[in-house]
């Protein structure tokens, strides 16, 4: 009887470190396989005022280095990114005016060189004096006490895909506003890993990847301790059989 | 009595196989006989901003790349299809002040050369400002919460039946707004497939569609192994028939 | 006794395939005889788009090819036929402005050659300010739903009375809207063919129509089985009359 | 039991003695350890009036000696800092026609050399005619009695994370308002200290961090002393042991 107890308690010790160490195994398989989801920078665009009179009198543009200087690119090689810029934009007349505007970005490598480039058309949403009128009467207590702003966040999507080629990291973006007709009160990029496959169900479903994760560490670690339990105490009972 | 019951399980599973064998083949015929009924292209208009002013100094214009570069065309050879640009446009004074505009559509081939080109031209809906105050008020409630928009969907149909032609597969699509006192949120490119004959009864009605094209197999099928069964069998059971 | 019924077989199924045989020679006639009573083209207007402000530039203008390249002329030699223009209008103040305006065509033949040309003048129906707030109002709902729309369809009957020349066939339709400051959502060119005589009868009153042309078919056949069936029938039962 | 009384009487005043030690060497350690948390000094902008026109012709521009002349440098080796500019703005036409303008600041140690720059573009929030219709009868009684004015403070962060060189100290700053078609009533430069680790914890939870910083130095000290009762009273009681 006493054997008995024994070896239940160095079972349910033996399955307790099992699932601690399938528990450690799959968190830091799941650190080091997953990349980050998302990367903000905040942009700071320069330009030159005019002279002689109120405005801007240069395209807005901006270089976000990112590249970090200890880890080199922050981008995993083989996964797919999605960069996304957004804009802080006032609903001012000058805004309204100037309808559609170009936004160009160009991915630099170390050297300078530009990786890949794009040039997308983006525009605040219209909104008409009487919806404006509605609106701002309706929306009155939460305007003055600054809980909204009569302002629009204008995303733009610069690239759907963008891919990493290992041999020419990204090192630095630069961003261009294509009309110095524009006000903005701030703007930053974004970076999104699209996750496919495995990366996609660990991303959307942690908990049950979570679980099969651990589930499956479980039983490859029980497997080993079984056969290594095998393997060392087997020969020692084998002459009680006969 | 057994071997009444040894046929029956022969029976059944042959008629077993020769059903998943039918599914199987009408569906990779659905697959290889049907193309793919509708592709999207988003559609990224490029443009130059004024100097001095706001607004834009070029016409709208962009180039799309229809060339899949594993599989070559996407476009099935012998089929007509409809080709079909959208424009989200905001009910903007600016779009209601510029009437009617052409949008110019090139089809170009590898070498750049045009096979066919289209002009055709849109307009937004007019709203009278009467209109207008009805639905806004009507509508405010969605209108600030973003359910609805103050813009339009103006759909324009380019060609209404383009064919490839085999020895020149279309490789890139070249788009032009011929207005530049336009204003757009967003623009995208769709290609739709029309059907005619097996097809048209295919896509639109698949389920009889498909019951009547894994019937025919069976039918062929059960001929092919029943006409088989007969050649082999016939000889061992004809010693009991005398 | 055997012989009555023999010949009442004989005689019903000589009735039925002579009714048969109308009904098909009738039917060809119809479509022979009967040109399409109405082809419709959409017009696709070109134009030129203003430089430096919104609106175009240029009268808009159109050719419609209406010359089929298999069946040659789709129009049928002697028949006359009204060619008409519906144009889409949306009720909108710059249509509301233009007043009148001229409609050109000129048909052409294969050369490029007039054959005849025609100039109508069209105009939106007016309607006052008050009305507008009335019917806008009372239509509200179905504005609201898109069932109806603040537009109008002014047709235009460019020939009422116009007969092809078979040795110089109409090979295009030059349209062209001799004002500027007009906005079309949609314009198609119809032709109808103007039926008199046989054709007016046949086209507006197809039952009875259908039901004389048969009888009268029904009438001669019979006539001709009578009188084949003395021809080569007499001789042989002469032999029992005596 | 006088010698008991005794006794409390000088572990009582021990306590009393340990604990305002305790006292005043976390408060000692709290004011060496901190850095202050933010030091602000005003900004008087210098720029040339216009000789012809009102308004100013040079770009505004301040030099603040941030050198303390006893204490040498304010920033602490090894801390980050946050520079900020608050700029009090009226919302006057003139502002509101700037748009965008750019704020220039560059660290210099004592010799004049630059030893950081920025520039970070700023701007008024935009409020429609109507948010301001409605906020100045709504706070009118505010406004009359000057509690509330109609100006906004422009808060901009030149530098997110300053970190001074112990080899080069930060001597002056010079500020540069990159547009003169600005009015201000005031500005004012920020240094706060972005705490992280301990200073975080002491800076942000002062209470907790007190209580446990002193009940760490009454631990410490009651140790010294019970240690050094036991050495120097312990032989004296000795005898009485045996």
């Amino acid at each position: 009887w006493q054997s008995t107890v024994y070896s239940m308690v160095v079972f349910s010790a033996t399955m307790v470190v099992i699932f601690w160490a399938s528990v450690f195994l799959y968190t830091s398989f799941y650190f080091t396989f997953m990349p980050q989801e998302s990367i903000t920078w905040p942009i700071h665009f320069q330009f030159k005022s005019c002279e002689n009179e109120p405005g801007i009198c240069s395209n807005p543009n901006a270089v976000i280095p990112v590249l970090d200087p200890m880890r080199g690119s922050l981008l995993v090689r083989g996964q797919k990114y999605r960069v996304v810029v957004d804009l802080e934009m006032p609903e001012s007349p000058v805004n309204q005016r100037i309808g559609m505007f170009l936004l160009n970005m160009e991915m630099k490598n170390q050297g300078g060189g530009t990786l890949r480039q794009s040039s997308r058309s983006a525009m605040m949403r219209y909104k008409s004096e009487l919806l404006h009128f509605i609106s701002t009467t309706v929306f009155a207590p939460l305007l003055l006490y600054g809980l909204q702003e009569e302002k629009q966040v204008v995303t733009v999507e610069l690239f759907s895909q963008y891919e990493e080629d290992p041999l020419l990291p990204l090192s630095e973006v630069y961003i261009e506003l294509a009309s110095r007709h524009v006000e903005l009160y701030a703007a930053q990029m974004r970076i999104h890993a699209t996750f496919s496959g495995l990366r996609y169900f660990m991303f959307h479903y942690p908990l049950i990847a979570a679980v099969v994760g651990i589930g499956i560490c479980m039983v490859f670690l029980s497997a080993v301790v079984i056969l290594s339990w095998y393997q060392f105490s087997g020969p020692t009972f084998s002459p009680v059989q006969p």
